[in-house]
């Protein structure tokens, strides 16, 4: 039985946890608080045709083929924990305040048709329709009718308890040195693998003895979030606005949360929530709906998210004999979820790594240049 | 040694306590969480200037004579306690954000030089020399020196320590009715004194058994306030502002503590914060402060002020022999804490009420329409 070591206790590091131990790994995850990161923050959009970018294909295309697989993940979870994870597909409506933010729409779909996602346009009046919260001068939208979205927090419980059931040891302690198949913890205990896998996030910076070669090239990307309660049907669906040039989304869950977000800030280390930020994304969620103004504000958090040069997650084998990478992954941690775990136990139980993730390996940033600790 | 059982355990039940039991009164105060209700909110500022108003001139004049003890005040406790309270003299800043604003602050002007405390008229750079933050259109200031602030949650920590060295008795738990005497408790069980007082703030119209014609007229008005946190030196006093007609202050601490307030909302008992609020303040304090954007935000909280028809409190002995009230001290409770305790301790040992608090007895109101758990 083959000893697989995951540095990193988020969706992602869970997730290839759980699939490895079904398929027979003996495997530890090390964490000092699993689900505590980036996967604490996430709104839970699982929405790869509305985050597509020109320049960004093949990761339009792994996140659609991540999407496919959900309906199937989020079900064997539910049914291996009884645990929900508040997943369902609900569609996406993607709005223009004015006629400027509607250009920029215009142009979302005409890069979807090119993907052979053709999205649906409506007018400002139909999108009101749908979401009669929606301002009135809301001018026109897209709606994406196969996204779907997901609670991260309650998919960090059920993965957590599914991993646990299906044997996986985790231990509440960082990883602070991997060097071939070894991995030292923050307590100074040592665990040996015979696959370590490269989890932690934009934390992975923080990890010593890494061959430079093999390090992925993430940055630390501050995102915050707001949550607040709704009533029942105050949205149906998640809605993410261009206003005035600033993006902004709010995402209802089936609890009456509605969480809002999200900034990108390029801070460094900085996981504090201001009063900008809040003020930002509280300006823009109000423009968009104004009856979010009688809502309950009941928190507002910052993490990190693990940034990469062209926005794409970095998996797979590296140059280090073992080492075994699944990090990077930016705004679509959640999203890349269930084909990440897939590709990555693939490739532990194969030794071949899969046609679906091919562009994703650190081979594409070359090599020069990466050190630990550092930026591309 | 005659009896005193207080009703409300917030900066003015505390006070007149720790007062009483100076005097030699054997002292009971019941609060289910003492500090915890618009204690916990409030900002501390001291500015009986600065909330005048030309219908309140009494009230002006029962702020300037608390304000004149505070100093006293203030230094014996941290003497009896060791406790620090935050306690300084620094002065307030009112400004004008454009013209409009300007005209509402040089109206002030004119009615506190009425009032015998003529302020001093700043212009616009002048203001900007005192505090380097505030925004470049901010057009002219009142500069009220002799203005203080403290910090109402060490005000309490350093009350409840003083009035327990002294032999006060503080049982948690609410006050369900009063009658006669007698105080009954949550969990059932009576208290008997001398004196029953009733600081409760807006619960006094929780309270039962009250005589109609000695309930004071008290509604809750929802106060949100928000905490952010500062650098040293970032503002130097407090600062109040009139953006576009709509008020905010700013009140630095010298823990590095910066307070934003406050909504002032009629919506009965709520305590929710509401996006709302929280974008209102953010929006305001950020035109009249724009480096507030970068600091950290650390709370926010909405609570109960007990709001009365003429926004004065509700002083001293009523129609129901051994009840004296204290309550219904709206947005003025923390200023207004030292002369409360002193006239209601000064009441309670020589049956006399005092002069500098005639005007506030409920006999002003009449007693006619007021009932248990209404308005007026």
């Amino acid at each position: 039985m083959a000893r697989v070591f995951i540095a990193g206790g988020g969706v992602i590091g869970l997730s290839i946890a759980w699939r490895a131990a079904q398929r027979g790994f003996e495997v530890t995850v090390a964490d000092p608080a699993p689900g505590s990161g980036s996967s604490h923050a996430a709104a839970g959009m699982l929405t790869p045709v509305s985050e597509a970018a020109y320049t960004e294909k093949e990761l339009f295309a792994l996140g659609a083929a991540s999407l496919q697989r959900y309906p199937d993940f989020a079900a064997e979870l539910t049914a291996v924990t009884g645990l929900p994870t508040g997943f369902g597909v609900t569609g996406t409506l993607q709005v223009g305040y004015d006629r400027d933010d509607l250009a920029v729409i215009d142009e979302l779909r005409v890069l979807q048709d090119s993907l052979g996602v053709p999205g649906q346009r409506l007018t400002g009046r139909e999108c009101r329709r749908l979401e009669p919260m929606l301002d009135p001068s809301v001018c026109g939208g897209l709606l994406a009718a196969a996204d779907g979205s997901i609670d991260p927090r309650r998919l960090v419980r059920a993965l957590l308890a599914a991993a646990e059931t299906a044997g996986v040891r985790v231990i509440r302690q960082p990883v602070t040195r991997i060097e071939g198949r070894t991995a030292r913890l923050g307590d100074g205990t040592v665990a040996e693998a015979d696959w370590v896998v490269l989890a932690a996030g934009w934390n992975t910076v923080h990890i010593e003895g890494l061959p430079p070669s093999a390090v992925p090239p993430v940055r630390p990307v501050k995102g915050q979030i707001v949550r607040l309660r709704a009533p029942a049907g105050f949205l149906s669906r998640s809605v993410r606005g261009v206003v005035r040039g600033s993006a902004v989304y709010l995402v209802p869950r089936p609890d009456g949360e509605l969480v809002v977000g999200a900034t990108q800030e390029e801070l460094g280390v900085d996981t504090r929530v201001t009063a900008g930020g809040l003020w930002e994304l509280l300006r823009d969620a109000r423009t968009l709906v104004p009856g979010i103004t009688e809502l309950e504000f009941t928190e507002a958090v910052a993490r990190l998210r693990p940034g990469t040069p062209d926005n794409g997650p970095v998996l797979g084998p590296c140059a280090a004999d073992g080492l075994v990478l699944a990090t990077g992954h930016f705004r679509n941690g959640v999203l890349l979820t269930p084909i990440t775990a897939d590709v990555i136990v693939d490739y532990l139980q194969t030794g071949r790594w899969p046609e679906v993730a091919a562009h994703f390996t650190v081979g594409r940033f070359g090599t020069e240049g990466v050190t630990s600790g550092g930026t591309t």
